[in-house]
């Protein structure tokens, strides 16, 4: 039998009612003639609950104690999954992350994969099992600990299992209905895409559409597991949903799929720098040890007299989010207090956004970033840092303008149109 | 070191402050210079959240899944216990069943213990660790899935880790302050007990003293588990609540240890049977596979002319929960419609309580039945059923003389007094 893999996150499984409604999307899939692997997160809210619990009780928690309170939220709904299957005449089990196993290393709270055996859901399987369901999450460390991978964890548990089950698909149930060119709060002109390249989604979720966790793209694209994003909240059927898949199941040849943002940016230029090899490891190792997220990184080399010698000196720009200038602030006026760095001035500006354009297919076209300034200096928006990938290009722009920019992309590449 | 186990029910760890408070308890008792086994409830509510959640979705559940989700309860508790134990610079860990592992039979929902193997907790304590907080009510069957022992479970699983780490004693921590010759809210008289005899404790608790599970007092008893009940609300010390132990312990040599009463009883007299040999078990075989738990039996043989011989007949005279006549009834009836057993006429009387004097001295004492009678002669109570055991008489008067018979035997036993 084809194995399918399935996910409902938190707001699918909300309450008795919703798993339900998921059951039964389990159960059109094995009437497709599939064994399924269900991966269920806690019910919406319980995990949060937990977490509070285990704040409220430590500061410097114990992370495999946290880790074991935390993982208690998925085995509930996936025991309540697989009754609610067995109702339906559908012959069903849970499994907790031990009784897997998926043993993972012993980072608690961000533990990875080592291994998901296959033998005890496979000999189910051959039984006459018509679905697992798993307990998202969490996994089991050589210790016998329970672990957990953090935040979103469960649509990595989905994809591991895809890829360890040789799954055809891997179906992200959630509560949007697929991957759009951009937000539809911000165009209504915003398109669902049929399909979309891993690299691109990459690219749109780190960029600000928080659909699919990362890190589960990641994993998608290394082992190749076709995902598949869809509403739990809707009727779906075979081609519901956006695919995120290799560039070579993409049927579209759009230069641009879509136009991501990001609001809560912050940009910092420290003012007149010694460029000297080394300068950017003594400015960014502080701001990396301090926590901060470090996204776009300019720098301006020009020359300045000091004394009666002429050197290299340079401006450094970088962005990073709003909330965490402070203390990439502190990193810096520390680093130049100790010597380590040297500069005139930091200027901040903390009113700026990041609009981006993605796609696969500018890897093979020019033009594409000339198209982008033109766009955005007919609406007469100032591009204050502009930075590129092989399939991305982002600027930084005030904040003020970020609606009116990405409308303006959006319309400038024609994303309404298949 | 020493060994203590401790065992908070739902109502004390009901939030993270009253965890705390029970945290301070279990550090008391390192102090002492024990080695700790606590064993924990979940919070009061999520069980029968949880129950509710399993409940909701299927009708006729399977039980394995049942138990997987309504186990999650404690494992909370146990890693917030492990957590704030921590916090007060306790080297504590939690445990799961499946973890120890508490290896119990595949009855799901109603498991019996297998063994508890020490050596994961014993090379913790051996490593320095002085708190083992272990998650009550689950184990885990030789498949490799989670069980339940069935409400209650966690005062047996306190008297289990007792039992196999030989400590010292198992102290009950729960929302009373430990076992009174009587309901306090029937008479102010009623007194606090310092020590009870497990025979007694078993009356009483099957009687109607809820304080601990029949199972668990049994096992303690089989074990020579030294028991003690005490509040978790309360400033306590090694002399407070009631210790369950030995007989050999006792102090005190009172005849009766206290009055124990059962509200809802029903009385049903079957009128007239042939007493053949084979009849009781004619009747009580159909009332027991209809799940009625028939408590006190009494017959009386007459002779009855039928036609023209004299043939040996009887009344048949049984109680059980009210709540439960109908299932009773019914039984009866399908038993004479197809001809098992004959009676003339089946007489419910729903409007009865029982009361019962109990005390271990009354084996090596006449008189406590006469006794007994007289005082409730006195207050003019009509007995309508006697029942004796050992250490126990019961009888079966009219609901509404129920306070007036406890007060009236409270006072007719001294039992207010040491």
């Amino acid at each position: 039998m084809p194995v399918l893999v399935m996910k409902f996150g938190g707001t699918s499984v909300a309450d008795l009612a919703r798993i339900e409604n998921a059951a039964k999307k389990v159960k059109a899939e094995v009437e497709r003639g599939y064994d399924v692997i269900v991966i269920v997160s806690a019910m919406s809210g319980e995990t949060n609950k937990l977490v509070g619990f285990v704040e409220g009780t430590s500061n410097l928690y114990d992370a495999r104690e946290y880790d074991a309170v935390v993982a208690s939220g998925e085995n509930v709904t996936a025991g309540l999954m697989a009754l609610r299957l067995q109702e339906m005449d559908i012959p069903a089990r849970s499994w907790q992350g031990w009784q897997v196993p998926i043993n993972t290393t012993s980072a608690h709270s961000s533990a990875r994969f080592i291994s998901i055996p296959r033998e005890h859901i496979d000999a189910k399987f051959a039984e006459g099992f018509k679905v697992a369901v798993v307990a998202g999450f969490q996994g089991v460390s050589a210790e016998g600990r329970i672990t957990t991978l953090g935040r979103g964890g469960s649509d990595t548990t989905a994809v591991a299992f895809a890829a360890a089950f040789d799954a055809e698909r891997c179906d992200i149930y959630t509560d949007v209905d697929g991957i759009y060119t951009t937000d539809p709060r911000i165009t209504s002109k915003a398109r669902k895409l049929d399909r979309i390249a891993f690299e691109e989604m990459l690219e749109l979720a780190s960029l600000g559409a928080k659909v699919l966790q990362t890190r589960s793209v990641e994993l998608a694209m290394r082992y190749k597991v076709r995902l598949r994003v869809l509403s739990s909240f809707e009727d779906t059927d075979e081609t519901s949903g956006t695919l995120v898949c290799d560039e070579d199941e993409l049927m579209e040849s759009k230069v641009v799929s879509g136009v991501a943002y990001s609001r809560d940016e912050a940009k910092m230029t420290l003012v007149t720098i010694e460029d000297r090899p080394g300068v950017a490891s003594a400015i960014f190792g502080p701001l990396a040890e301090a926590g901060v997220n470090v996204d776009m990184i300019v720098q301006n080399i020009s020359e300045k007299d000091i004394g009666n010698r002429t050197v290299a000196v340079t401006d450094m720009t970088f962005s990073c989010p709003v909330n965490q200038v402070a203390r990439a602030q502190k990193a810096m006026e520390d680093a130049r207090a100790s010597g380590k760095i040297s500069y005139d001035d930091l200027v901040v500006d903390t009113d700026v956004a990041k609009v981006s354009v993605v796609g696969i297919g500018m890897r093979s076209h020019a033009g594409v970033a000339a198209k982008m300034f033109d766009a955005l200096s007919k609406e007469n928006v100032n591009i204050k840092v502009i930075g590129t990938s092989e399939i991305k290009i982002s600027v930084l722009i005030d904040r003020k303008y970020m609606e009116l920019a990405v409308q303006a992309l959006h319309d400038a590449f024609d994303l309404d149109k298949v």
